[in-house]
């Protein structure tokens, strides 16, 4: 191992995938199942493609495509530096400096640091209230989130128009109250939806997460998964779930 | 019973709700359990609204409605003369002449029939392919159909956008991979959608079905509701379609 710098208040994971670690600031976003779904549900993408993470944060979704995939190169975009230095050390503690770049930027500004059309395929886990952590007055707290959020999410949907080759793919996860801006917003922008997967917590309760998968100047058909359930009635995780997570 | 003409090749089927009975061509179209769903979807159809059924077929949601809930009067729009002759029948049939008007006609005229903003709600089981019936060369036969059909889920919403009052809700079911046409349309039309459940034959298998409720002028947050399962895995219908169905 690499002499790996970690800091106070920061851990190692193990990832249980090939020996894979990841660096958590336990006082930060530590990263969460819809990271590993949404891993899970792009490792369709192609052996020798170059992947693209909008809002990369710890560089979770990167360390498990190269994990899970034979992808040729993944780029991270997180706009935090310490949370991109951090993701940067744990590129290195895995050795991955070949496979896996983090860039410290916006993604608003994706052609300072990405080639046009350069990306076989984009994922993306975008926060929910990224930009309404400095309001004071909350009286509107969740309308002005709501609206921000609207900026963020074609912002990222744009930056990943830019950056997808045609026919290139975009992966991306959100909640389902936010199902009509996505779909909306990935046809105006010409990433025409073709999969969504609802994620259910169990059998018997409403959807807490959707992904979408959407490909650029794609034709207008979609198809509708059966939900993802995490839970089995009985508290265990599903069969479905062991498998994603490697224990079955 | 009123002295009502059942013609050749039709029959009269019990609707298991309250004695209500509708005549049915065997040759052409009979209802399913779409429209006995979108009835129970939108039975929170307040007393003594007016609902609007566009393109109502034999009538089969305006029966259901005038059992399950109490709105003052139900008015549908059928295409076709002779289904709407028919429907006509089952409204004698059932003495709901005072509750249930059949008007024939095209609802891209709609201002031929309604006045603006008169509904409380709107219901539409829209035909899937209602226009392609008479393409003779099929080599495009998908495409033509889906434009084609295209057309028609707009010209569903914007006359349902026509016939709302404010604040007045449209409940619509159609086949899940139509959902990003729907959704868009919807927001589009101001019709923004506020609910939206998938049907899923069984607990392992993709939904075939989509209803969505939106609200004209409303605000911008769906709830996407937990699956309504049609079969358990014994074949046996499940407790809340016994339930729909007044079984259980």
């Amino acid at each position: 191992m690499n002499d790996i710098k970690i800091n106070e208040d920061e851990r190692i994971d193990d990832l249980q995938l090939k020996g894979l670690k990841i660096i958590q600031n336990t006082k930060a976003f530590c990263y969460g199942i819809d990271s590993v779904l949404l891993s899970d549900f792009a490792k369709e993408i192609k052996d020798g493609s170059t992947v693209l993470d909008l809002g990369a944060g710890n560089g979770i979704i990167g360390l498990l495509l190269c994990g899970k995939t034979n992808i040729k190169k993944a780029i991270g975009i997180e706009i935090q530096e310490d949370i991109c230095e951090m993701a940067n050390r744990s590129i290195k503690l895995n050795d991955l400096q070949n496979r896996f770049e983090m860039i410290n930027g916006d993604l608003r500004e994706i052609k300072k640091y990405i080639e046009k059309e350069s990306m076989d395929a984009v994922v993306s886990n975008p926060p929910y209230k990224r930009e309404n952590s400095g309001v004071i007055n909350n009286s509107n707290t969740k309308i002005i989130a709501r609206h921000e959020v609207m900026c963020n999410l074609e912002n990222v949907i744009e930056a990943a128009f830019y950056a997808l080759k045609e026919k290139g793919s975009l992966y991306i996860i959100l909640r389902p109250e936010r199902i009509v801006d996505l779909l909306e917003t990935m046809r105006r922008c010409r990433i025409e939806p073709k999969n969504i997967r609802f994620i259910q917590p169990n059998q018997n309760k409403k959807p807490t997460m959707v992904m979408v998968k959407g490909t650029k100047y794609a034709s207008s058909f979609v198809e509708v998964e059966k939900p993802l359930i995490v839970y089995n009635e009985d508290g265990t995780y599903t069969e479905e779930i062991n498998h994603i997570y490697g224990i079955s």
